[in-house]
């Protein structure tokens, strides 16, 4: 952890000028969070594409040159401002400016494309994942580039269009422009801190694969008292194959599905802060912390340990009052998060090959295996974009900067590295009370601010750097 | 077994007549068809009573006394031709104006509600069940009443709109109108028969009882990556109690689910066909017979023991693409049928309970335990009713008629025989294979044809008797 520290003159004159700029970045904020943008659905195609744009027009809007990067999808917008020259490093900086549906829309206060304020908060699908933090570090250049006319290191910025479906175009992508993507280091502005007066970074995010299974039985929904004993309902197939996956202490049940995951060391523990207030987890969402394995506790079931999760679930009649059917399929969604160690490739041949085998007699299971999905990553905490950013999250909250793990993911990371040759951190300002993936998303201006500081702050100190 | 007879006089007679009038018929029949009369969703209120309205006409215009019996949804239409006199025997027919949900819509060839022919089939959702049966009841009478005049019995037909949710409105109104409905016989047309070349009557059909069981985890849906392995999912808490109330051989795993059942005996079991063709089923359902306990044949576990069937299921995000949601709820609408021996109320709870009981740590379970539904009803092969009914049904198809059991319910039958004093029969011509409850409902102008003559000819029949 780093020391706290007294905010700096820069931070004072940051601040005021977000303060008098706030309620026309709020314009531009809610015109980025208007797009619908849902890049799952392919009905919202054209909205995609307009919402690509305005980020492109934005970025040109600073001074940054910009090209659009066309994938089978959605392109990735790749931005640069490279006057400071070889001498100083190179940050890359990842967004996205997709985001996820909004089912169930009844349970939305508000509509989630009008964004609206309420004490404090921003309202809107994508509000924080990830048009919010994407906008304060859009802010944190102009506001440099207002006050000095250019910037202290050279910035690439890379916003793509498809992470909440996959980035299978972005992938594709980094294979042949790694020359363009070339940097000392990576900043994945797509993460949190584990409560509003944490300040942290994380340096580590699990991996995802995801797939969907489907049971199918007759060739038509069939009556429930006409059949109802001589079929095998695929419904009652899908829950029993379902069930089958974990056991009764919460361990996933296919066989070898946590050979491959290395366990954390000791050494490693000591790097990682490994908070977690359970009483206020059942303020934040009502729920006990009981998923998962009982043999951990729920942040090392978060950070260090893999898991599979069904996200969505669907068979037979769903509507208002009752059907007496029996579905002729019923399907599951199903996700698992990654560990150092385990390969999504296997792992999701792993868990569709079991749920293929164990098909109950009188049904066919099929599984279809999605691409995309990535393996955990973890970084160190002693790079200089480690440090750095511990540096400026402490300037701002006047507090020690924790490191911490994430049980989310960000799927492209691994490549994302890999193509860049650098360092990486993952950060943000979002916290698990948000509510995105979810109704109601928000994000607090209060945090937007704090955003653009720290990303103003840190390409301040990584100048002084090397 | 009736024997098999020749065709009398007065069927070929009526034979002719519907011959003459086929196409101005089913003009009539597609306008029935063409309401939307969806009872158990209440968006589609007012085409349930515009239907009710055009039921009611076309009954006064066939001379018969119509009264509507108001309900708190929709009425029941309770029609008479009592001009026979006392002498004669009272012939009470049932049926229903109301039909099922159409989801899901897309696997339809043809619009539900706009009814068209296809190789000798009529499309439209309510074709067979119950419009379909109900329209050649109707053109029975009308053919005997354009013919002599007046009918050789009295008869009482009660069609109700509620079938298809539950019957509520019925069940209360039989409390009132003993006198009005009191018979000496009751034919429930809503049945089937097991082949197109098998002419059967129904003696027995199993009981009901429907619930939905809801799970509750967090306050809200939560991201997958954030929450997941910290969180219960109530999909899995749903996926692990639903499975958990089926063993390995398909009994039903709840304590006590079966210590009433009633086991059909030596002697009953010989009144009764119990065909099945196992290859047959495949053929016409693309799917084995594996349903169901393994103790017992497909027919047995049709007829003769009890299901618990989940009719829908849903959870989390089933749009296309993907969404890494934990949801902050799960349900599934789950029905039992029931055998002779089997109390309703005891069922519906003994069900509802284990579920809530059984609530994994972490989520709250909720079963709403819907009213409706009712109990199995068996009756006699030697009464006047069954007889004249094989009777007519060997005429028709010149073969002996069987007497069967059927695995569907018709949950009001049990208070329609007891609010009416009388010996009763289930009889159709409905098949398995005519996708009722499912997309693409059919009935065959040529098993309108026979209905329409079975009917006529056992009116003649009963109106030899006594």
């Amino acid at each position: 952890m780093t020391q706290k520290s007294q905010p700096t003159q820069t931070i004072s004159s940051l601040q005021s000028w977000f303060d008098q700029k706030e309620s026309d970045l709020l314009k531009d904020f809610f015109t980025f969070l208007q797009f619908p943008s849902i890049s799952t659905d392919p009905n919202y195609a054209p909205q995609v594409l307009e919402c690509a744009d305005w980020v492109k027009k934005y970025l040109m809007g600073l001074g940054f040159s910009v090209e659009v990067w066309e994938t089978k999808r959605y392109p990735t917008l790749f931005a640069s401002f490279m006057k400071a020259g070889p001498d100083k490093p190179t940050l890359l900086i990842y967004h996205h400016y997709d985001v996820q549906p909004v089912d169930p829309i009844a349970e939305w206060h508000s509509p989630p494309f009008n964004p609206v304020v309420r004490n404090g908060q921003v309202f809107a699908r994508g509000a924080q994942d990830n048009k919010g933090q994407c906008f304060y570090t859009l802010q944190a250049l102009k506001a440099l580039l207002e006050r000095d006319g250019t910037l202290p290191i050279n910035i690439k910025i890379c916003i793509e269009g498809e992470e909440e479906c996959g980035s299978e175009g972005l992938a594709g992508l980094l294979k042949t422009h790694q020359r363009e993507l070339k940097a000392d280091y990576l900043a994945i502005v797509d993460g949190g801190i584990p409560a509003a007066d944490r300040p942290a970074v994380t340096l580590g995010v699990r991996g995802l694969v995801t797939m969907e299974v489907e049971v199918h039985g007759s060739n038509t929904d069939l009556h429930s008292g006409q059949h109802g004993g001589v079929v095998f309902n695929p419904i009652h197939a899908l829950v029993q194959l379902l069930a089958s996956l974990r056991d009764a202490s919460g361990k996933i049940a296919i066989p070898g599905f946590y050979d491959e995951v290395a366990e954390c060391t000791d050494a490693e523990r000591k790097q990682y802060s490994f908070k977690f207030d359970e009483k206020q987890y059942v303020t934040n969402f009502g729920a006990n912390a009981t998923g998962g394995e009982k043999a951990y506790s729920p942040i090392e079931r978060l950070c260090i340990r893999p898991t599979l999760e069904i996200n969505g679930i669907t068979g037979g009649y769903t509507g208002s009052g009752f059907k007496t059917v029996i579905p002729a399929k019923a399907s599951a969604k199903i996700s698992c998060r990654l560990v150092p160690g385990q390969d999504p490739e296997k792992t999701r041949n792993l868990v569709a090959d079991y749920l293929e085998k164990h098909a109950p007699n009188g049904v066919k299971v099929h599984v279809h295996r999605h691409t995309g999905g990535g393996p955990a990553v973890r970084a160190s905490p002693f790079s200089k974009v480690a440090i750095a950013f511990a540096q400026a999250y402490s300037e701002v909250f006047q507090k020690p900067c924790e490191f911490v793990l994430e049980g989310a993911s960000i799927p492209i990371i691994a490549e994302l590295v890999k193509a860049s040759g650098s360092e990486m951190v993952v950060l943000g300002l979002g916290l698990t009370s948000d509510q995105i993936h979810a109704p109601n998303e928000h994000f607090g201006v209060d945090r937007i601010k704090k955003g653009f500081l720290i990303m103003a702050r840190v390409i301040e100190l990584l100048g002084q750097t090397k």
